[in-house]
């Protein structure tokens, strides 16, 4: 059976997230069910990782292992006319029969938008978080820095039980944060994130950037190990999903010498 | 009566345009409701011009001649909790009691985004005119040349009504096309606009972008005064009112010295 990696984007406002969960509108029930309506039969997309309601993604990936084989352009049509309005399938493409969308990811990108200033942003309220106050970037900047690298990040995670699963260590590799024309984008990248992690880490930077927090303190509440050290979490619809990462080696594997650039 | 420049964004998607008209939700009706609650009666809102219904607003102008004398945050603030979510007073300024922001508007400046993709643009579906094929951006740069300074526009009017009444030669003086990561922003500034100007001579640039109509047409259709010979308007949602244009005299005339910058 052929599989599938599908790169996905979605406005996350009127999802309640990413996980298929009876009675709710999910991302993933309206992707399995344009499968559903494309095969004729129930398909399951496995995603790289869940996001909460009201998070966007810009690429999102996830795979399905499907009993007919497709070109990538035309079962991502297939989908793209099948799917809501809030949901595109940015691209398709073959991948090995072992590949699997979360087990393979490598790490992930996140991207925190906030609109810094005391109007609300009237055309986009749903895509930012909205900080009414000056926001200071150096200490925030300054503050970051001891949050990259290899810690364990309990005091910025959220699910006791995820916790004790796989542990609280995790790497982040990159957290930038960058003046824009709305205010102020926070990126972070690693190689994974606890639940909630990305949201307290924005929350406590936040907190720093208003003043309402040390810089200093982030180092400390990071070597407490506790969460009731962090700030709050900052609101779903500034965050974006922006990108999963996989190694060459997984991907590629069972593909030809070629991509298919027009289609994948 | 003190009277007050009012500039405001919103977000067109909800309301059927700016101007009121009983049964409708319009920016107008919204703004004056504002100033009802506020002041405790009736209060007309006059504005630089109407935007049609899903047109969007970064910083159209109203004034308003008002019983009560406001510090101009102090009105701000108080508009701004008395609006929806999707309009936003950006700055309140006094003017002299004969500014008027339709009559003493000199220009207007309007930009069209252009969201270019095979995929639709899911998050700002209602922010952008999605254009699926590719544009050539050179033959448009080169066919709006023939639009810009003094002209008449009559093929590019709609109503005939109003074209009687002021006649129908406008300046255009500016029209830039300019290259985003989300695809192309039309810029158009003129001294005015006839009824759908602006969109039928984004319709009509659309289709030589597209290949659909010679570069070399569009100086033809402007000479031939005839609005059936020029392309289809293009849609609402990715058009916004940018800015209005007022002569400093007009502003200046009755303020002091110094206008007070933190508030207006």
């Amino acid at each position: 059976m052929p599989s599938y990696l599908l790169t996905i984007a979605y406005d996350g406002t009127p999802f309640h997230g990413w996980q298929r969960q009876d009675g709710f509108d999910t991302v993933q029930e309206r992707l399995e069910s344009a499968f559903a309506t494309i095969l004729g039969e129930s398909t399951a997309v496995h995603g790289a990782g869940r996001t909460d309601a009201g998070v966007h993604a810009l690429r999102q990936c996830a795979h399905v292992q499907i009993p007919k084989a497709f070109a990538c352009n035309v079962l991502q049509r297939a989908l793209n006319g099948n799917l809501p309005d809030a949901i595109v399938v940015r691209a398709v493409r073959e991948v090995p029969a072992r590949f699997h969308a979360r087990f393979d990811a490598i790490g992930k990108r996140y991207a925190y938008r906030f609109w810094c200033s005391p109007q609300r942003p009237v055309l986009g309220l749903e895509r930012f978080c909205w900080v009414k106050r000056p926001l200071h970037l150096d200490p925030m900047r300054r503050a970051a820095r001891a949050l990259l690298g290899t810690h364990d990040f309990a005091s910025f995670a959220t699910n006791p039980g995820y916790v004790r699963k796989r542990g609280t260590v995790r790497t982040i590799s990159a957290l930038r944060l960058v003046r824009r024309p709305h205010g102020i984008d926070l990126v972070i990248q690693g190689n994974g994130f606890l639940y909630n992690m990305v949201r307290t880490i924005a929350g406590t930077l936040l907190a720093v950037g208003l003043g309402k927090l040390p810089e200093a303190a982030v180092a400390e509440i990071l070597a407490a190990r506790d969460r009731k050290q962090a700030g709050t979490n900052c609101e779903a619809h500034g965050l974006y999903l922006v990108r999963v990462l996989y190694p060459d080696s997984a991907l590629r594997a069972a593909l030809g010498p070629k991509p298919r650039p027009e289609s994948c």
